[in-house]
């Protein structure tokens, strides 16, 4: 099935026009980059400003260009939800929502489903929650949608990082979404089951929690024997935890190690080979250690990990890194 | 021969205590990075304060990781002289001086060393200039030490970015430092010979001006049809060329091209796969354009090399990009 989104477009028109920008600055996740030139002309073409499009990576949120920012009147980043305890003035965040319907995936889940689930999702089928619950009420089941803390911005919203919308009182979640890593998450997070319901490939799943797990655990043994280690601050602005990774580096010391704190923008293996360390400590994004830690010179742990290679923190204690 | 560098770590020390600093920042070129922990680590051991590595990509005293230095109360960055019109309050450039002699391959080169020549060189080498300056007088040679605009820290010094320091009123320049890029630059700047002498490796040679312009004359053939172009323009505090971007646009669009505005920090060919453009003009840092265009998803211009394939500039009045 071909994707469509709403990219809300007249929004952005009528916010630059209120705005009487000039210069607007456009910021897409690796997933829309192709919609970049077409929706920068529409822009330019609908209220005469220059668009400038931000050619770095962007991964969410909590990832906005501010280098670009000071070179525009107002931005726009399209496909993430505004992270609420995180405002950075004049950059909107267009949320683009899908435009695939997802009740034909639950009618063909709905046998599955049991009496009583939390229902989660992310930015772009956050808005079909209250249709999903309403059809799962008229078979009977029970669908909770949780508001999340602070970071959230909607009912039943989960990020990368913040799995807080998964409704505490639910033994199982509803996942409405693309991709296994939220719900992996909010597995790992949770320690419940999560069902997938993937409406764009039609597809109904449980994540490989198992898999995910095993690869942490091995993450963490070939760190048991680390000197030297790494620890990562972002320079993102909603994911710099400089005061998490300071103490992560008085604890190393304290426990005998060489501790150094790396400050970068994007985190890459090219970026970290020419430190000779045994191990890196990812206090950035937690998806970095956890979904894309493969071709690491050294393994990537998260500062939950970290606490468990030290014996400051059971195994069994172990969480899902979150911010 | 093994490569040393004075770090000068007393002054880096001296500085950091009369600022009382607690939080200090550290930024390395690839060629140093190696050293980077033992650095780290004796101005720890030195001083007291916690360090921060910046794990960016450093290329010169225009890129200075302003990410970093919000978190420290002093910044160094080691391997290059500063860049006096572009000062950044807290950051100090600490030069790492070659501490490996340019005499001995100055005497193998001194027969072919013509009467009167310009003399020019990196931060590496350039402190050993007048040393060159007064050897070569001895051999009844003039050597010009040139004192470049106002880019430029030293007399003598070139940049991958500026090459003003070659004296005006020479028929030839001596290099004295490793690689061939700035060789190759003030070649092409200034139309004359330029002889290398590479002090590591104590070998003299001269750069291959033509297979360079081969390949710029190649870029700009292929651009000849280009519908649709990115204007690349860098977030980097001394190499953000806004307004020449801007102009670079109206330009093209003058020409019924096509042309957006691609902003970003790093310029890889990755971060530009995404963008279906015929052909970027660059703005940032030129040897992008010129040093490191392979892999790029379509041909990379310099801005002049842009108005020769509009037809703005004859071919013969191509100069090369500086800043």
């Amino acid at each position: 099935m071909l994707e469509e989104y709403d990219f809300d477009l007249s929004h952005v028109t009528s916010l630059i026009k209120e705005k009487h920008a000039k210069v607007v600055g456009l910021q897409f996740p690796d997933g829309f980059r192709r919609e970049a030139l077409r929706i920068s002309g529409e822009i330019s073409q609908n209220t005469g400003v220059r668009c400038v499009i931000s050619a770095n990576s962007c991964f969410g949120a909590c990832d906005v260009d501010t280098g670009l920012l000071k070179s525009a009147d107002i931005m726009f980043q399209f496909g993430h939800a505004e992270i609420p305890n995180i405002t950075v003035a004049d950059t909107h965040f267009i949320e683009a929502r899908s435009l695939t319907p997802v009740l034909p995936v639950i009618k063909q889940a709905i046998s599955e489903i049991p009496d009583h689930i939390g229902l989660i999702s992310t930015a772009q089928f956050v808005h079909t929650l209250t249709d999903v619950q309403k059809y799962l009420a008229d078979h009977g089941i029970t669908g909770v949608i949780h508001h999340g803390d602070k970071r959230i911005a909607y009912p039943g919203l989960v990020l990368g990082c913040n799995f807080s919308a998964a409704a505490p009182n639910c033994d199982e979640y509803l996942y409405i979404g693309t991709g296994d890593f939220h719900a992996l998450g909010v597995a790992l997070a949770t320690k419940k089951p999560v069902r997938i319901v993937d409406p764009v490939i039609e597809e109904v799943r449980m994540p490989d929690v198992d898999r995910m797990l095993r690869k942490r655990c091995a993450a963490i043994e070939r760190s048991l024997d680390a000197q030297a280690i790494g620890v990562i601050v972002s320079t993102k602005i909603g994911q710099c935890r400089k005061e998490l990774a300071f103490d992560l580096c008085a604890m190393a010391e304290a426990h005998g190690m060489n501790a150094h704190i790396l400050m970068m923008d994007l985190v890459t293996p090219d970026a970290l080979r020419a430190f000779n360390l045994d191990a890196f400590v990812n206090t950035a994004c937690p998806r970095i250690a956890t979904d894309g830690s493969a071709g690491f010179p050294a393994p990537m742990l998260t500062p939950v990990e970290f606490e468990v290679v030290i014996g400051e923190r059971r195994w069994n204690d172990m969480v899902f890194d979150e911010i």
